[in-house]
């Protein structure tokens, strides 16, 4: 199982979210607290806009994350006003950067937790369907790649919520076409710099989680030792797929199928229903 | 350029033809002699056979060849009687272990020099025509690979020469379909274990090179410090995309267009010609 | 904490032991069973002679162990009479292969579980002490390196009872000098290829765990589906860190403050008392 | 032989000088322009700092700077008035991360390009001589990690020309009493983020070359299309082991056994001459 987090608000170093905290991102990927799933150690990846609406950098390693040094080194060198995170676990894949997480496309990032049911068996359908434009893109050989080039494809650079919707009933539409009983299981987020999009679904009705911190507060009650967390202003947002420290009750779990807006002014949720395409491309 | 080695004939350490010769495969990926073209550090990858007809093992490293200790350990303590070893020089796609040479599929192992010319824009269509079942051995995002599983879609476990020359004659007609001039160049070497088969072609009739070690006298001409080396039978056979040693005379360069089959015998050399499949799958 | 195995016996391939049986090193790296410590994934080491008596290859990643695709080609492909395979948990120290173990100096491997305490106060006494020949076999920052390289300055190669006892010996003085408290904690194993020697050993009394295989019978009660282990003869011996699979009992403690050989012929067992060498060279 | 570029000025993105230029310092690694030397695939390495009198942040790797795409992203991402760049050619030691430069202590870097003559015969007598506090900071087996160590005993953070001159010294002592003919040769860089000192000096008064810029008017002739070198100031200097760019007359080369410095204001050149301890610690 995949872990993720998602920061918009005040520019802070990574560190402060992904490094400092007891149970950060990376104390997570060393000691999973639930004890069920096997150590996130099969690649990590960050992506960061030096300011908003600017471009992404990426910085991905198949080391396991805790052992990185330039990870610690870059984390606490750079800042941003928006950043992901991104550990791996390795559902069989090769563990090879092309398949880490965040996947970018221009200004647009992308991660995925959770999985396509039998994408060996839907694979080809699914590449079928990405645009031409976007095949050069293709470097890796995961799912969650896929989605992201499928989204592109269904139009997220302009109408992201249609798109996503658009992508997930298709992925649904190809999965039940091999007969795959839950074709899709997702916990994804996405961003162009300037918003960041979170959807929580799974075909089942049984969704990998994730949470909303409950504002800046939350935060800062959670982090009471990292300055730059106290610091924070109200705009402060993260989104995770686990949360971080142990204040569980600061953290929102997000409603099963359910899609939300992270931007200047108060965060969005709606419901989210796949849209099958009209016309398969 | 990519460049690489096959081996076939008495079981000799790797290290006997990949590391110890001046002008060896390693040392050519620090000094190109042609001075031509950049370094191949992109990339090192060995393949081998425990026995004739056995299963390969395979070694991969996105290390430059140069500075890999477990190379020199493995190739020192791996001794085979058919082995490949390839070296990389990426042509921009991702430096990462699944984009080495040699890919393996049971049995059967593939290497390539050479490239398929625009393949960003015909890569949708070559993915397309490979089998589903052979779907999930895709992990990288180079041509080489896309070749081999088209091979392999084509039937080379079965009839390899027929397979190649299908293999071949599809990339043509993709790529002339998308007014590529001149789709295909390739040096590439394929065995079960059994025998190697290697094909000097491509679409302009100006063809990476190829060349045959003119038997064991040849090897030993060049390698008279390499004691095992020294003692080959006469079953020994090297083909090479660049001669190794000095003494060039001792390779028979592969003609335009040609298709050689070295097994136990006297090699047999075929000319080349691609074949257009009938229907496309 | 480090885990270690070393195996002596009919040839088999590493995987036999390291890689396929519940419990494996691989398997423990994962999960560790007492659940205490942290993941084993700061890098990996295998070492193998290819005959007793040979010189012995050596393998080693900072990758983790379970998701190194050349250590599963590796271990299934080399079989061996005697051979070495650690996991490392960094106490701190960089992950770099140089700091991985086994060791190697000629014919000799060397690899170790615990540690030298307060090393960063100690190291530089101890470095001191290595003899000058062995000074530029110096390549990494670990304290194990250096219990090595003091062994061999102490006589390993001639006699490696009294070298082991030697170093142990002075790593005490050493560190009494400088006031800690319990110098030295250890579970080592050493070869020539002819022998295993394995000490367990601490200042306090209280050392890391060391187990010896009961006979093939053991490993061949514990690992019924594993074909090669069930083919093993009388004289196929594993001492390890920590038992491998279920069956507990099948495996011996070695009692504090012990060293055992095992060679052609009944195992022996001897108390090991640490001897201050007579001049600190 | 290793190469090297300290940068001081304006803040610019590290690419500007690092990655863009033709004949830039990546462009140096695949293709050394004398054609004397092998490839520059050993590792490499970039410190920074955030703003003049920082701490420093540090990359480091062991792939071949011309196919990290980490770096390509850091590069581009990381602006700074204040970094390093150095790529490494191994002379025979590890390849590994704490073998590359920069190294770094508190606010300091260093880096090197050059050698200690017969390391390992007077390495033992080097590492003695470092100062205990500065032991635990040893990680890897490169003369060059021990250039500085030594600098730092001998007293660089307070009065870093009598400690270059010092570790010189001492240096040479050691390698005479070892019978050594020409101990040191250096082209060194060290800063504390405020100003820059470079050496250039060996013993056979035959040293590595040393380029400084001759002004920002000099690096803005030789990058006319890269628009950060354009805005820069008169402020703006590049101090390089070999002249970036095809205009080589933009370069002064320092003379045979000298020290600069670099800072707000005129540069600095005196003559260097090392000096012996007194007393050996």
């Amino acid at each position: 199982m995949c872990r993720w987090l998602a920061y918009y608000g005040d520019t802070i170093p990574i560190e402060a979210l992904v490094l400092l905290p007891q149970h950060s991102l990376i104390d997570q990927s060393l000691h999973s607290r639930e004890g069920a799933t096997t150590t996130n150690g099969d690649g990590f990846g960050i992506g960061w806009y030096d300011e908003l609406g600017g471009l992404p950098g990426l910085y991905k390693s198949i080391r396991p994350a805790w052992n990185d040094r330039n990870l610690r080194e870059l984390a606490a060198h750079i800042s941003a006003p928006l950043f992901f995170a991104h550990i791996r676990t390795s559902t069989g894949t090769a563990v090879q950067e092309t398949n880490t997480h965040p996947f970018r496309h221009g200004r647009w990032l992308f991660m995925h937790n959770g999985l396509v049911r039998e994408f060996p068996c839907v694979r080809r359908d699914l590449l079928l369907a990405i645009d031409s434009e976007l095949i050069p893109e293709l470097e890796g050989s995961t799912d969650s790649e896929v989605l992201f080039l499928l989204a592109l494809t269904f139009g997220l650079e302009d109408a992201p919520l249609t798109a996503l919707a658009l992508m997930a009933g298709f992925v649904e539409e190809v999965g039940e076409r091999h007969g795959v009983e839950h074709p899709l299981q997702m916990a994804v987020a996405t961003t162009d710099g300037e918003q960041i999009i979170a959807v929580r679904y799974s075909s089942e009705g049984q969704s990998r989680s994730l949470y909303f911190s409950t504002g800046a507060l939350a935060l800062k009650a959670q982090h009471p030792n990292i300055e730059e967390v106290q610091g924070l202003s109200d705009e402060a947002h993260a989104i995770v797929s686990e949360p971080l420290g142990d204040l569980v009750e600061a953290w929102k779990c997000v409603p099963e199928s359910s899609i939300g807006i992270v931007k200047p002014g108060p965060d969005e949720f709606y419901e989210f229903t796949p849209r099958r395409p009209q016309r398969r491309r």
